[in-house]
């Protein structure tokens, strides 16, 4: 395996007061010690040495060096942080000094592909350290931080446990054929367990299903004919954004554009402009396109103006929205109520808007789920695994009922098991590693 | 003395594999332990623990935590650095963490100014701090890191050893007039001493007026009449910019826009934007204003073609720069030598402009000095306060020439002892601290 020394900025390239470079390889203490004047030959591990970093005579940074030995490590292997200046040039310099005595710049995510391959952490555990990395919500904080401490590694291998055992028993079976009669055992036994097993995976996709719009966002689109108050609702929901730092001096806002942040929801506002702009996104971009970002769209928020009867504009924008995840806005309640039509009654005006957040919420279940209640998978790659793993078993389950002899039913299973174990990463193909390792900082 | 708990992110706020949360203050250990699962309470300085960050039962982020105890840590009193996942929100939430639990958020280089309220580090070793992380080249690097090592205290301990020396003479000589004939005490001793040490600190004064071109660039603008390869130049000076870091794979090449690093020099191009679009400084900015340009110039280019004679044009740039650091340049020497004047020849086309650059490292005495060679001061506030030490020095001086009675030279020596206490911070007024330590990081 490869254990050469590798070296990244572990921090961002800014200025600020501390700056880390990462070291990660055998020997890699002793390599530092060669050009750090603290003594960490002999030093236990996780402990913090004072001195200076030096290219021969001389000295580059006054640094502290963090030193870890041994398995116990990020990566699974010995590790030096070299914590430096926050400077960007003395960062460079000090990080030039270490690939001039021979480490090796580190790859994306490198440091984490260690920890993988020394077996530190699966795949649904690596997955986690990126995921909390960008994560921009306390949903997709808890969420990535049980995943790092291997929550969907103890449910999957609990799937697993369940395959196995229905594995064992037909191979007992296929082994021992006198053992036990084939069609009361696969009635009796196998076909309930392996049902049972299925409606579990099942219920797991089901809960991860939208999970991607909890750490990512809900795009959401705002469409309604002119003065209906699509600018005034989008205003009120900006309003609503209370950035979880704004009360904190020294702090900065962290405004995305078109980003709006409810609690733990956030909504990726999809073509914002066109509502300032134009106050009316299908006049401006046109019926057909309009259409197909209305579709493309998570949430679609249709304003309609109560305080006056339904106009022929407002009817074709239903037909419009009809099979989208839609959301009829009544606005304008404070002017009366002169429309028959359900929807969610508000002002935008006076940003009376919280039975509209109500229905978010409820609409994508996020008013009940937190990260901490269920099995939820973390990304596409681990959904689509397990369902695929779940139409495995169903090949199985409908072979069990058609009393398919036992030898064949277990080259479903197997497959259902291959794409478990893919989850954690133990099939992962080294493609498909590099791939996933790629998205993660220099450094990690 | 204030030692409440400060609490400030170190690294800079954007994504990156490690982010940095410190504190310091009384007992910060005992106040982390609060939160965090790890066992540090009785563990040693300068020691890393792994744990959890929780607030109450919720878990909030998987750290490492840095311990420092006692007097010998970067602030002089206790301190944590509590190393977190390197996302944004999840940094954030860490730190609002800390200030829910009564930690108070840290002002702009609190944590150095702590350093020096405990007199870890004086005024001149705050100041390199924070000059090592905005340095931009190898000599403000080494010049910063001297100072932080404290070579500025030395040299200036040094210069108030003589003063004391000369003051103690003269007091002794106050205190016991029977001892010695004061003209003769003066004439023989004081005198000599005295312009000694004034030579000393002109010495210094002379040596660090062009600290600031060396660490900060020399501001710089090209001139010339049309069409005598002023883009050229630029072109060329810019193709000797060999920025540290290009030839290393994952590094971005730190482009500045109008700064040129000329090995350890650097140019910070004025007006280049002129240049590239109308071949004409003067013409397009007028000659008021390109006088008022160039008479502000730390360098002036004056480039002439020297394959033709000089021009009328030539002839009024020569008069417009001639009181200021000007170099002449003779460009387009392949194309022959029909001109006769005294000039840098070169011919920018190409790239041919070696000589031009060992004329501007000779100019200004960049070619021979190193930050290691010389006592050099960092910055304008101290120059001016060794001006004023030299000055009240001067006064004295006089003084003793005149025979004035020595307990009146006293005054003038003891202003230049102030002025010198000064420059280590050592006088510094309360508001003079908070405007210094205002421009360093958060979390310095």
């Amino acid at each position: 395996m490869n254990d050469d020394i590798i070296v990244a900025i572990a921090t961002s390239r800014l200025e600020a007061a501390i700056s880390i470079i990462r070291l990660s390889g055998k020997d890699c203490i002793a390599f530092v010690q060669e050009f750090f004047t603290g003594k960490i030959l002999n030093k236990a591990s996780h402990t913090i040495t004072y001195g200076y970093i030096k290219d021969g005579e001389q000295k580059i940074d006054e640094v502290l060096v963090n030193i870890y030995r041994g398995k116990r490590t990020f990566s699974g292997e010995e590790m030096v942080e070299i914590n430096c200046h926050g400077g960007v040039y003395i960062t460079q310099k000090v990080l030039n000094l270490c690939l001039k005595k021979g480490a090796r710049m580190a790859e994306h995510g490198e440091f984490s592909k260690r920890a993988f391959l020394n077996g530190r952490i699966d795949l649904s555990q690596a997955e986690a350290i990126s995921d909390l990395i960008t994560a921009k919500n306390d949903y997709a904080t808890e969420l990535a931080l049980k995943g790092i401490q291997g929550n969907i590694s103890h449910f999957i291998e609990d799937l697993r446990e369940d395959l196995i055992q229905i594995i064992t028993q037909i191979e007992v079976n296929i082994d021992y054929p006198e053992y036990e009669d084939v069609e009361e055992l696969t009635a009796d036994s196998l076909l309930p367990k392996s049902q049972s097993l299925q409606k579990k995976m099942n219920h797991i996709i089901e809960s991860s299903k939208n999970v991607h719009l909890l750490k990512d966002g809900i795009s959401t689109v705002i469409i309604g004919k002119p003065n209906v108050g699509k600018s005034s609702l989008l205003n009120a929901l900006l309003n609503e954004d209370k950035a979880i730092v704004t009360d904190i001096a020294g702090t900065t806002r962290d405004i995305v554009e078109g980003t709006i942040r409810l609690d733990n929801i956030i909504l990726n506002m999809i073509d914002t402009a066109g509502i300032r702009d134009t106050d009316d996104i299908v006049e401006n971009i046109g019926v057909h396109k309009s259409k197909e970002l209305i579709h493309k769209a998570d949430l679609v928020l249709l304003v309609i103006d109560g305080s006056v009867p339904l106009s022929k504009e407002d009817e074709e924008l239903l037909e419009l929205s009809k099979d989208t995840q839609r959301i009829i806005v009544v606005n304008k309640k404070d002017q009366g109520h002169n429309i028959d039509i359900e929807g969610i009654s508000i002002s935008a005006r006076d940003n009376d808007i919280d039975a509209l957040i109500q229905e978010i919420k409820k609409r994508f279940e996020l008013g009940q789920i937190t990260a901490g209640q269920e099995d939820i998978l973390a990304n596409a790659r681990q959904i689509q695994l397990l369902q695929r793993a779940s139409e495995s078993l169903d090949n199985a389950i409908v072979a069990m009922k058609n009393q398919v002899p036992t030898d064949l039913i277990v080259t479903d299973l197997y497959d259902s098991w291959e794409n478990l174990k893919e989850i954690l990463g133990e099939r992962a193909k080294e493609d498909l590693l590099d791939e996933l390792f790629k998205r993660f900082c220099i450094g990690k």
